[in-house]
């Protein structure tokens, strides 16, 4: 592990008493905790025993911060399609802040109404890295690819139904992007996504 | 049949021999006849028996038209992401024509420069109906199909490798686009494609 | 966006209080607005708020029309297979009609009695564009794409088990028809097939 | 095995020497030897040790009937959809035949044109049992499933491209029939459907 | 539909009051009517307008029967691998009851503990038809289809988890059967597996 | 690697001179190397330079053993369903020889005719391990699963056609089998299957 | 069934009465007996009626064994990639002690954190059969495939989301896997996986 | 496009004569370009026109450079798991240098004999990126994922067979990868990591 990184825990599909168990005992050699995929009441039990978390209900993300690492320089872009794909979206922001970075969020932008990224793409050029989440065809991670010259990660979300099949559609299209430089992470994988940033990031 | 459409034959799969057979066959009662995935020598073995018969080699369509349709006032464009999908282009245009429809090539506007695209967009705003022909992850058919108010119909090609799995990823991500309004054909269906461009157009 | 046509929300996964607060935001700008899988609970609370709201229940739809779109003169035929995918059909029909289209629904065709079908030919002919949709199978979009000469538009649904795999089988099922002629939309997306007939409908 | 039914060979991926021994084998305990998938070279080679063997081309099989089995009263039908399925078709025919069925050929019947198939409708109702060839989409077996009261088997073929997944798309169509009454075999499996219709037609 | 078989009713999805609404209103032209997948609690709301109807649990089957069809010569066996598989046997054996067929259920004699079939097998080649009804990897099907001369339906069930797919191990094991003579059904699919035994019973 | 072991090569998409080549350089530091998916030119090539290769046609397989290992007490059975799995299985039976194991043949017992895996069952019983060679539905590894107690490793061949999907099929139903004590390697890999045979009869 | 070797019965599915019932009647003709995939409501019932049942949560499993088996000499080691693939181990580990042999428990020692497995890698060369229970991309068992000489067993579990599908990545990965002498079973079956284990002990 | 970065052209499926046309134009406005997926038909066909161009066979690729760009201080580290993934592997690294940076190739450290990747993780520690390529189940990026602490692109390759699906094994296996910090690319695109590498190493 990179130094300073806090440590993650996948919250879901564990009860808010085993997430405050696992967290209480990551908090005596780890100064920063984080945790993914997180309730309300998985945060209501681990502020028992860490009084400190702060949740982020957007994110679903429990932070545990008690030593932040020094700040980046560049910035990150984190740039979704719809407004479903945000909380996919917000566990990349949120990560990547925990990781040390400094953030730039830019939502809806999606491609069926091109001229709302067009108004955003200085914004987004500015980062040092670009973070894409796209539910449905994924087609943004396309658009943006070509439109900026930094290292571009896409995360397709299981945003859609039908023959998107969780999200799989995303995945393949982003995969077969006509755009270069397009690195892909699992399906709703914003906290990988953000730990591949910060890392890109940080070189 | 709408009346005066051409009979198609599928020549994939058949040989020169019995392509020309069926052809013959069907000039009885058929004044028109088209033959898609055709060969040079599909067509040089029908050319034998229907010296009328002409070959349109990028499109892979050999074309009998002893009575052709009426031209129809609007316009068909078909569009393609790159060069790789200008065979199944050409044969939607080839068909769109013989079915009696004026056709506007934009060939080669995909969205890895979407400087290119928006450079033909009037153009392409012109047409009643507007054919997207597109690989790899088909991302053009959710652009377009933002930027313009008529029918979209939207053929995936198998161009790509790997996650593309022979066209199926730009199947899925033009099923799943973001756009409204676009209906898809199968992989590689030019054809069909034209066909019901052609009745979009007849109405 | 067509001048007119109304701003759509897919409100599946939306809680009634964020569809409600969206609707709000949009009916600023917006004349008319329409909210596709919508629950009863979604239409309380938007009437909260917007009290022109109406609620159609076999179509899972919020449909707010302060400005009707003038009325186009062709009208749109929606066909169904069976009594399971008039939910889906509905969801086109009344689109359709927000949109400003006339709509024919002839229900409960499917080809396993085809007479049934047969009775109702003539009356489909009519229409100007036709939307057919079906699950299990799919197999009505093949024999209708046979019988109309019209545009037709087709809506696999989900209904259906085992090897239907969520409504796969009736999508490959259709996007491999035999007859020409016929454009796909995704799985149970009678929105989107809507869309595309209102907008063939206005050339 | 059913007494004086023939042993069956599957010669596809055996060379025409292997395929030649086999034969030559089994005829030592089998008066009724039949071979399916079979080249006119696989058919040359076994001629030499076996001079009573007839090759049927259409259906790519090698028959050796030294005991021919007596004959059924009822009978059984073979329909396909297309031009393309008579292979597939003519494996089942010739199969039934050897088994002691009589078979009676309706091909090119599918339902882009379904007029051709009302006009066979009351041939094919004169059979015992219905084997049903279709790719593509495979509807036909759906409708024809509708319209008799017999048995039907169906058999997805492999003809088609794209989304049609090498014959999957029709086996899905077919398994998911809303048609009652119907029996699937694996796909391009002429000669399963004909045992299985032999062995329905001798309860 | 073959004269005196009963409409059928496929309950999954719908209300109880949907399915006693429906029931009532064919009871005025059918005499016998079946549900499949039906619940206690829709058998209730059905007897309240039907009193006649009778509910068969371990076949989740409401079943009114006004006048019984006249019984069939030959009976039609039913056989299970495991216990988790008698609901689908249940569906198919109560189904062929009411379509007028004598009924013989073998339960519970999968391949893993082979004796226990071939214990059985004399009891199952009396019968006309034989019905397999196996989840897992089907082996069942393969086995018995070797060891009875007989039509053999095969259904596949859901039993199972992990690479099970939901039933499409066991079903793609059948239709790849190195038996002869097995003809497959939709997975779970019971009721149509009795129909088609029926009307082969029937010839 | 276990001590005595050979080195092997998997020489499919390998040209004869490179594997000869790759042999010749492990041949300093190892006594013994086996070469799996071998064609003869391969062969002929390899002997230039380690003219104490032998190949085994049937098995596909060049071996060098200039050190063979000691024998070991058990025995290794191989079991085919049919005789188009015999390749695979010779690769398991020479490979698992190579490896210092007894191996007994049991070829073309498949469950279609299942008196004659009967015949060969107290032959199966004597070894140590069973590997079981099946392609099609694969339903010989749940028999001789339920029937020996011995552990048995299943090998999944891509013998078969249209829903077999290159041996999908089998390996599924090799998953799910209702017999305990399976283990599952890749489809045709009957190098992999008698490595692990070997490492079982070893301990 | 191996003699002594409990009666298994797969719980998941079946109520607690039905469970209870069950295994009262195997209690008749087995000492011995083994629950898996059972809650504590299912123990709870069956207590009522075999008090010498015991519960094990982690395992979710009731065992009764009256008849304990005579100990193996070897012993199985059963190894996580993670906490969350514990309730699969435990599975596996139970059962392989209620059949009789030793078992040593190493988990949570995932290749994202190798050291962890080296620090434990002598412990488990010891044993004779190693068990490997992963999920995600299962790694670990191509990894400790290649540094043991003992029989692996891989076990993939359902741990993951997106693009794991349910456990089909880990199960590809281990099938495919670049170390040799792995046998695989179905996802989630630790079950399986001990019983194959214990046979091989057993040896 | 980044200013300076050659053109690239995708050579498969092109005639050597299309690829020295396309070539020839290109270089006109281009003063580098660079071909992937060439064969030497193709090299020497560009040749006659761009006499200055250099074929790389490993790489199968054509490289033009006019105006080399300037040097990158960090380097790249290209490993592979086998030594058939080194083709995929030599694309990434030409393409590499070709966008102006060092490379430095670890070629077959491949997880079975892990202790062979230690020995060379110093090095791969010294990149500023790390490119992984590797077929089969591609459990390489996992471990070196979870060692370095650099951006990690994973590139999975079609080298394997059977359920290996031509890639789709190891590119799930990736995408699944318990390791943080690894953005993967599709099956074999060896140029489009080298891409992502070269942008993020110019940050
Ligand atoms: N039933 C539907 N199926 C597919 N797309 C829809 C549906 N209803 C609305 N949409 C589209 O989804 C967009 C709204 O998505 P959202 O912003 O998530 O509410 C609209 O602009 C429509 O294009
Ligand atoms: N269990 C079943 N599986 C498949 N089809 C069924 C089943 N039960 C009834 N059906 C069919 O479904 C039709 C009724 O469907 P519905 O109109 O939706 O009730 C009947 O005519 C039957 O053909
Ligand atoms: N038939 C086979 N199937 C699977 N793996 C094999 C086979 N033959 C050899 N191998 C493995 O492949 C490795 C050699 O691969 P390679 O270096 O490409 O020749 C050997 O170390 C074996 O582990
Ligand atoms: N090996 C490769 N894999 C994926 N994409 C490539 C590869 N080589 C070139 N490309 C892309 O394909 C485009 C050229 O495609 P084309 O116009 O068909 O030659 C280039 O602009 C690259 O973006
Ligand atoms: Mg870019
Ligand atoms: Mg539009
Ligand atoms: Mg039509
Ligand atoms: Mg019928
Ligand atoms: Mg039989
Ligand atoms: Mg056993
Ligand atoms: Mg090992
Ligand atoms: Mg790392």
């Amino acid at each position: 592990l990179r130094t300073g990184y806090p440590e993650a825990v996948f919250c879901q599909g564990k009860t808010p008493q085993q997430i405050a168990a696992i967290m209480k005992e990551l908090s005596v050699r780890n100064k920063n905790i984080i945790g993914t995929r997180a309730t309300k009441e998985d945060y209501q039990e681990v502020s028992k025993v860490l009084p400190e978390a702060e949740y982020h209900e957007a994110a679903r993300m429990i932070v545990v911060m008690r030593d932040p690492l020094p700040h980046q320089e560049g910035s990150i872009a984190v740039v979704t399609a719809g407004t479903a794909d945000i909380p996919v979206a917000e566990e990349a922001a949120i990560t990547a802040q925990a990781l040390g970075n400094k953030v730039e969020r830019i939502y809806d932008v999606g491609v069926a109404g091109i001229h709302r990224l067009f108004a955003k793409l200085d914004l987004i050029r500015q980062a040092n890295v670009v973070i894409v989440v796209a539910g449905m065809e994924g087609a943004l991670a396309s658009v943006l690819g070509g439109l900026v010259e930094r290292p571009v990660i896409a995360v397709p979300t299981s945003i859609g139904y039908g023959a998107n099949l969780g999200g799989i559609a995303a995945l393949l299209s982003m995969l077969n992007s006509c755009a270069n430089g397009v690195g892909i992470v699992n399906i709703d994988n914003g906290f990988g996504a953000a730990y591949l940033a910060s890392n890109i990031n940080r070189i």
